[in-house]
C-alpha cells in the first residue's frame, strides 16, 4: 500500500491546490514511518517570496514537527526536479530520501552537477508523466 | 558615507548578534537607496530550522518590505559567502548586487561553479578579515 507511488499521489494533489492558485503546480510530501508530516506548496505568488518553494515549506514544517533540524528517517516527495535552492536545503536537512517526479532539467539541481548529502538516496521518475504534464499546462495556459 | 564597509560593519554587528545566541556567527543587510530594509543573522540553531539561514530570512524580509519578490536596486550585504541554498534563492530574486565579506571555500557558491542571476553583480572581500575571524573564532571555542 505505501509505495512510491501513493505518496506521489498526494504531492501531486498539492501541486494541483498550486494550480489553482494560479502558483506553478508544484508540490511535495514529507513521510517519516509511512506517515505524512508535512505537506507543501509552491506560494512564490500568493506570498510574494522567491524562497516560498514547496519543498523549503515542507522542510520548515518536517523540522517542526519532529522538534529537531535533521530529517532522519524521512523522505520528501517532490513532482518536480528541486532547483539550487531547494537541493541546498536538502542536503543541510540530511534527509534519507528524496522521490523526484519529473526532472527539470533546466532548472533542476541534478545537470549543475550538484549532490544532496551523502546519506541521501534520490529515486527518480516515479508517475513522472502527470508530474510533468501539470507543469506543462499551467505555462501553456499562461502564453 | 555609504561606502560597502558601511553596510558590511551593520551585517558584521548582525554575525555579533548571532555569536551571542550560539549561532553560527554570519550576518547580513539588505540595502536599497543606501536605506537598510532587512537585516538578519544566522538562527539555524534556535529556530531549529535548516533554512533560517541570514540571507533566506533577510530576502523573504525585504520582499516584504518592498511588496514584490524581485530585490530590484537592493544590495545584500553578507559577512561570509552564501552557500548552494541561499546563492539559488539570491538568483530567483533577481537582486542587483550581493557583497561578500569573507569567501567560504569550502561551501560557498563560487566553488560550486554557481552563479548568481545574470543582472546580479557581486564584489568580494569587504572587510574580509572581520568576517572571517568571527566564524574562525566561534568555531575555536566549539572544539
Amino acid at each position: 500500500m505505501f509505495t512510491d507511488e501513493y505518496f506521489m499521489k498526494m504531492a501531486l494533489q498539492e501541486a494541483e491546490i498550486a494550480f489553482e492558485k494560479d502558483e506553478v503546480p508544484i508540490g511535495c510530501v514529507v513521510v517519516s514511518n509511512n506517515r505524512v508530516i508535512a505537506r507543501a506548496h509552491n506560494l512564490t505568488e500568493t506570498l510574494n517570496d522567491v524562497t516560498a518553494h514547496a519543498e523549503m515549506q515542507a522542510i520548515t514544517s518536517a523540522a517542526n514537527f519532529l522538534g529537531g533540524k535533521y530529517l532522519v528517517n524521512c523522505t520528501l516527495y517532490v513532482t518536480l526536479e528541486p532547483c539550487v535552492m531547494c537541493s541546498g536545503a536538502l542536503s543541510w536537512s540530511q534527509i534519507s530520501k528524496v522521490v523526484i517526479g519529473a526532472r527539470d532539467e533546466q532548472r533542476g539541481f541534478i545537470n549543475k552537477n550538484l549532490s544532496l548529502h551523502s546519506k541521501t538516496e534520490i529515486v527518480s521518475g516515479i508517475m513522472e508523466n502527470e508530474c510533468s504534464s501539470i507543469v506543462k499546462e499551467f505555462f501553456k495556459a499562461k502564453r
